[in-house]
């Protein structure tokens, strides 16, 4: 088929004789950014660094790419605001947490794939979640983007003035990771609406911040009316990551996994083994999803020959 | 003078058997806060774990209590969210960048300086900006932290309806910062409004994002009007820092530096060589004024005897 290309919507870009992207400590005139990235189909993004890593560790060896010697250098070791890893056509990059933190990365990771002329690029954000009447460890595909009055809409600040922009997800990319979920058949995965908010406390009906005005029963209304808007969980990135992505034609998902249920608790006193091993499902379903799609240059001369 | 505790406002908080703060890996039941961090009289924040290690490094030979063969180790290394660092009573933790990363900070550092028992705190914010019409390095001491429409209020959203709390930071101290660096002569310092944002490129009319739908002349137009109202340096933390300590009575202040004046270009195109010792002005006011106003045991001793 036709190559989807990357788009930038910024005139103002092609003026810049170089493009500094400064939080990654990267730029078009002191890298040659199409011979680094220019293979890029597939680009995963998280809150951890480390996460960040350890899922580019392990895509290596779903991927039997990795070479036991090898180790993964930090693409961005030139800064510590987000670190970036590369296996193959996979790229692994850290956010930090909440929207403005996200919304950095992806201007520069957007610009990033422009200027190596990638094509065709599926990105996914994988990352935990507090779930709004799952079991804990449940993973959410996320079919829409809401904000905290359950409206699939992201609201971004131009010159003080607001712009509200659509979270649309691709749909068939999530239909596509739950049947692979499927497949893997390892724990549950379910598709549906999951609320982004600035603060995960007050923000999220939190009952265990510094601060908190409101009662049990309100936090229990407020989460159930969520419920009934089909929120399945709750995080703190996702409408910006689609409102980006949509704008600049890459194909988008968000999988979480949810690392409590939010109408039983607030606190993550779960053990550190048990969630660890939530935080890597993930991680498992994202990796089998590339596998299963990846058109590996050896796979194809065996398919061709 | 009077002890001026912590105050957290959540009645909810005493029912807790265990008080997790999980984007530190600490909590009541596994730390002991009080021995931890009972001394702490001084709190500094910045968006960089690097930048927070050496500041940390830089106060303690500041205060002399540098100890050659000692490290200084992250008292978060059970997460890689925020990095935590403490020297005597001066406790250096990392924010990430945007308004909800630096607010999960807060609440849990609030949470651990009340459960400490910490009394007469002083919190000061330590970082970068864009300044409006300043020469790149100067220091700004922020008066008033404003929003994208320049008015001094942070929108909370709580149960989905929002809640305007006043973004006030402590005056007398702000002055003092001042009196500070002009003992200090080392770099211009001013006290001015600071504008804080949601987002780093349109948020604040960049025109070198992925995403640009407006001119030069608009750009011009916006910042200058920023500049009437008295702003003279543009960031992403101010608001909710300067809401969270006055609602917990943390005396607080924020201390950046200017990486570029907004007006004249939006790449942050300098030297790293310049960029860092940019960098490390708000670190030299501040351990100055840590310096300056900390009454360490043996000096009172020296003094009474």
């Amino acid at each position: 088929g036709r190559l989807v290309p990357i788009y930038v919507h910024n005139p103002h870009l092609d003026a810049l004789k170089d493009d500094i992207l400064y939080h990654f400590s990267l730029g078009t005139g002191s890298h040659n950014l199409p011979a680094m990235f220019g293979d890029v189909k597939f680009v995963c993004v998280g809150g951890s660094p480390w996460r960040m890593k350890s899922f580019t560790e392990f895509i290596a060896a779903e991927l039997a790419m990795e070479d036991p010697k090898s180790e993964y250098p930090n693409i961005c070791a030139g800064t510590d605001r987000y670190a970036m890893y590369k296996v193959g056509p996979v790229l692994s990059v850290s956010h930090g947490m909440g929207i403005p933190s996200i919304a950095i990365m992806l201007h520069e990771l957007i610009k990033l794939l422009h200027h190596a002329h990638c094509t065709d690029v599926t990105i996914i954000r994988i990352g935990t979640s507090g779930g709004i009447g799952l079991e804990p460890g449940t993973v959410v595909v996320t079919k829409q983007s809401v904000d905290a009055t359950f409206q699939p809409k992201f609201e971004q600040v131009i010159l003080g003035k607001t712009v509200v922009r659509s979270t649309d997800l691709d749909q068939s990319l999530a239909q596509e990771l739950l049947q692979c979920s499927k497949r893997l058949n390892q724990f549950e995965t379910v598709i549906g609406n999951t609320m982004c908010t600035l603060d995960f406390y007050e923000g999220q009906a939190r009952l265990d911040g510094a601060f908190c005005s409101y009662t049990e029963a309100d936090k229990q209304e407020y989460l159930l009316k969520a419920k009934e808007a089909e929120v399945c969980n709750i995080e703190m990135e996702s409408s910006v990551f689609a409102a980006m992505c949509k704008l600049s034609g890459l194909r988008a998902a968000v999988v979480c996994v949810t690392l409590l249920d939010r109408l039983k608790g607030d606190q993550l006193s779960s053990s550190h083994e048990v969630l660890n091993n939530y935080q890597l499902r993930p991680q498992k379903l994202v990796g089998s999803y590339i596998k299963h799609n990846l058109c590996l240059p050896t796979i194809c001369i065996n398919i061709k020959t």
